[in-house]
Formats: structure tokens, sequence, C-alpha cells
């Protein structure tokens, strides 16, 4: 009988295990390093399996991603196989964005991070308060995350402005191309990275578009480590071009402790958190997936291996 | 020529001058301590000016509070005379209640407070995410503030209760009488303060209510310092009944240096800056009261000697 395989560096296994087999309880669902019978594993269920593993799965049908992003493939040797990739973007996981936004968004707007470092210090001193109208706020990258913190934030009441490749239309945000990215910059009070990691795109926040934000700006990495260029935010932040950060991803991960980036009074790091896959929420897509493609159809999300070229 | 005083240990005159002056050039605006004749001010605008103040002003029409609450004028000695008082709710003065609330709910909700404390330790850990679905937060009070971050929690997917002497009527929030406070209570992950201050609901959260909360819970209080029975908190965090609260309003206030509030790893305070009045947002509804109070009209937002007496 076909096994799903399950492998994963920071997911629990029981919690996926029972969610899926609530969907099907027919499913031979193992855990990678329980089972003992490669040749019948024809799904994986990762996000980041170790390189060379795919290859030691002769029948694989399928690669299911543990997430939304596909860039961690990149680069590996073991995809050549005939089996397909998926990724998965589902409404709780951008919940989860748009809620990690919010929080960076409103903690930055309210100065609460100045108001934790001076209750340091036992100081009761009001700082003068913006309205949200007052601030622009801008995402980069308007895909399906990009879009709903964007609503978000319109919703509360904030400036938007979104940067993407492909014109969109949402109440209340102004639209940049990928050419009019310094257009997009001026006067930002935020930046919000939510963009998928590519070619093009690798050092996206760099000292040139720091110095187009407003002097005092802020910035939030939740796309990839490799958008933002550190020793220029460095820079930034020490000059006091920005005034604060939150970085949910870096290169690498885990972030080295010897890293300068976690002891800098003014960037806060969380690890890799933004948001997450949770299994009550995706089993149903994931159980359709494997259905799928062992009905000879391809999966829900699938993902090219010309989009992992990029 | 009548003069408007304005009288504020926190707010910045000029601003205010600025802003009233756009709305009406002719306005005799004074800062209290720069004009000399106090039989001429018919008019002052304080939030809380010193117990005595307002028998020193034999004409006062109007004494219009810089804010949303009142029961700050509980008590004195000075509200015999024949003037009128108002108060002000406006939406940028709600918008920032609603801001405060987010971004208390978010911080606790994704655990922010637990990844800033193992940051400061380098520590690359991350923890079970939760949906907003799975978080039951209830709100103590839901005049014009509480139904708005009501309606903002559920957008947010949040499950939602209000507390209320009165029932009213918003999508996806179960409404809970003053005599029912322990059901509302009873799970509750998050609690959120903002109601106005009376005898009935002085102590509101203490030992008995944060006990029927879930264990692990938070409290976020915008409403009074006396709502809130400081010790039944600081005894509910080390028992770990509770895990995190967000303060931002002190009894007294400003919360004393010496106050262990300030040094508990578990509570964060803030000084009172949940919200304000923005001169630009309010000066017309001002300009408006005084000219209403010049007409012998009854200014909008009128506050009544017997609210005074709750």
């Amino acid at each position: 009988m076909a096994i799903v395989a399950f492998y994963s560096e920071v997911y629990e296994p029981l919690a996926w295990r029972q969610a899926l087999l609530e969907c099907d309880p027919e499913l031979n669902f193992q855990v990678w390093g329980e089972f003992i019978a490669p040749k019948d594993v024809d799904v994986l269920l990762a996000w980041r399996p170790p390189d060379g593993m795919l290859k030691t799965l002769p029948n694989l049908k399928l690669l299911q991603c543990l997430g939304a992003g596909f860039d961690q493939l990149r680069g590996r040797s073991d995809l050549d196989g005939g089996f397909q990739i998926a990724r998965i973007v589902d409404d709780d996981q951008t919940a989860g964005m748009v809620e990690y936004a919010l929080a960076g968004v409103l903690d930055f707007h309210r100065q609460l991070y100045l108001y934790r470092d001076q209750a340091d210090r036992s100081a009761w001193k009001e700082w003068p308060r913006s309205s949200a109208s007052q601030r622009e706020v801008g995402l980069l990258g308007m895909g399906t995350m990009g879009a709903a913190i964007a609503r978000a934030l319109v919703t509360l009441g904030f400036s938007v402005r979104g940067l993407s490749r492909t014109r969109g239309s949402i109440d209340g945000v102004r639209w940049f191309g990928a050419d009019d990215i310094g257009a997009f910059a001026d006067g930002l009070d935020m930046a919000i990275c939510v963009l998928s990691l590519n070619k093009a795109n690798t050092g996206i926040l760099d000292r040139r578009f720091f110095e187009r934000m407003r002097r005092g700006a802020a910035v939030i990495n939740i796309g990839r480590g490799a958008h933002l260029v550190e020793t220029d935010l460095l820079a930034a932040l020490d000059s006091g071009q920005l005034a604060w950060a939150r970085l949910d991803v870096m290169a690498p991960e885990p972030l080295p402790a010897i890293s300068p980036l976690w002891r800098h009074p003014r960037i806060e790091i969380t690890p890799h958190i933004a948001t997450s896959l949770l299994p009550h929420a995706v089993a149903r897509a994931i159980v359709e997936n494997i259905h799928r493609v062992r009905a000879g159809l391809p999966p829900v999300g699938a993902v090219s291996r010309s989009q992992l070229a990029l």
C-alpha cells in the first residue's frame, strides 16, 4: 500500500497524522525515519527535505510542500524525477501573515517599541501621536498575502502602496510596477516585504531603498532573508534614517547567535513564525492533492520546474 | 472680548491654538497662565484642571473636556457653578483606541512578548500557533470605543464577547449583561477593559475574574487604573493563571517609579497613550461647541452633574 511520508524539522508529526487521518482514515501515513520501504512512498509532505532525499524515492508522485513558498527548493540536485511539486496557500496561513504584519505596523505606528524602551527606565512620558491616515505603508509583493495585508491596512485607515509586477485593483491602494520602485519608496513610513525570492528581487531592501523612505521609517521583512541587505539595514538604523525593524526571515536560518542583529536595540527578531500551516486548516486540501495525483490528475498549487529556475 | 482659555498638562498649546484659529480666526485663545482677566473667560478647554480653578472663573459658560472620559472630574469641589460640561468622542480618538487594543491582542495572540523575551537570549525557537478563531476575547464596556474594537476583532476572525449594561447587536459578538460577568469571563483568553469608571465597576478586574479566565490568559486595561486590583493581577501572573498584561491606565498616574508593575517581566506599561485628541481632528467640533454655548445652546457631548455622581 502506497505510503504518505512526512518530513519536517519544525512541525509536530502527531498533529498532522491525526488531521490527515480524519479526512481519510485509509491513508498510510508514516513519519520519515519510521517507515521502511522508500519504494512504496508515492507522496512526500515536507518543507525543506534534505538535498538528495528525493532521489531515494523512486516511485514519488508528489512532493507536497508544507507552505506557500517554494524558493527553499531552488538549487537542489534531486528535482529531476517525474514527480510533481505543489505548494499550499490557505486562508488561515494568509491570516497568520496579516496578523504578524498588522502587529508590526501597529507597534511602530503607536511607538510601542519606544514605550517598551522607556518603561525599562520606569519613565512615564507621552510622545506625539499620528493618525493612521498620516502613515504611508508600502507592501513589496501583492500576491495573495500582500493583497490581504493591504486590505487590512486600508480598513484601519493607513495610506497604502503596493509594489507588484502585475497591476491589480484594491480600494485605497496605489499600485507601482517593479520599474517604479523609486517612486514607490519615496517618503514611505513603513515598508513590508512579502515577496517570493528570485534573482531580480534579491537585496531589494538596500541602502538606495532606505534612503528614499521618510527619515525615521521602519522595515518589516516577512519575505526572505536574502531580500534584505543586512549591512545596509544596520547602517540606516545607526544613522537614524531608519528607526526600527522587525525581521522574521534571515539568511541563513536559524540566525546565528553571533549575528549583530540579535543585539541591536532597534531590531526585533522572530524565528520565522509570521505564519505556518495549521494541520486542521489544510488537511483536507492535502488529502485531495494525494487523491488527485494517485488518480493521475495534476495537484492543486502545482509549481513548475521553470518557476523554480527563476 | 470673551476668552477661550486652555489648560493642559499633556497637550501642546501651540498646535491647539493653530487648529482652533483655522476654524475661527476671531477666537481669543489664551493659554492658562498667560492671560490676565479670569472674569472674561467663558470657555475653558481642559482635561483635568486643578481643583479650585473653576471657582476663579465667575463667567464660565463651558468646561470642554479634552477627551471622552469625565470620571477625572468626580469629587472636585468647584463644579457648582452655572457652566456646562462637555466631553468629546471623535472617530480619530476611537481609532486610536482600536489601534492600541489590536496591537495588544495581536502581540499576545502571536506570542510576540515571548519572542522578545527569548530574542534577548539569541534563542531561535518556534512556539505552536493558534488561529484567531480559537481565541476568546472579551470586551468590558461596549460603548463607542468598545464596539469599534469588537468590530475590528471580529473582522480579524477572533471570537468576541461584550459585557455591557445595555444590549446591542454586532455581527459575531456574544453579549453579556453586567449580572452575567461570571459567564462572560469563563474561559476567556483575553480581557480588554474600556469601561468608564464608576462605583459599581471599580475593581472589576480582580482575582475572581482572573480565575474564571483560561489559564495563561492576558489582560489589557485601557479603562481606568481603578478598574484593576493590582495585587490580584500580580498574584495571578505569578501563579501562571495570567500570562501577560498590558496596562495603559494606572491609579495614580503617573505610575510611581517604585511601583512593582514597572519591573514585572510579564507586564508592559504605557503612559496613558492608548488614544488622545489630535487638534486637527476635533478643532471644528470644539469651535462649534464654543459658538453653541455663546448662543445659549447646550453643547454637544454634554455631561450632567448626575452622571458625575455615579
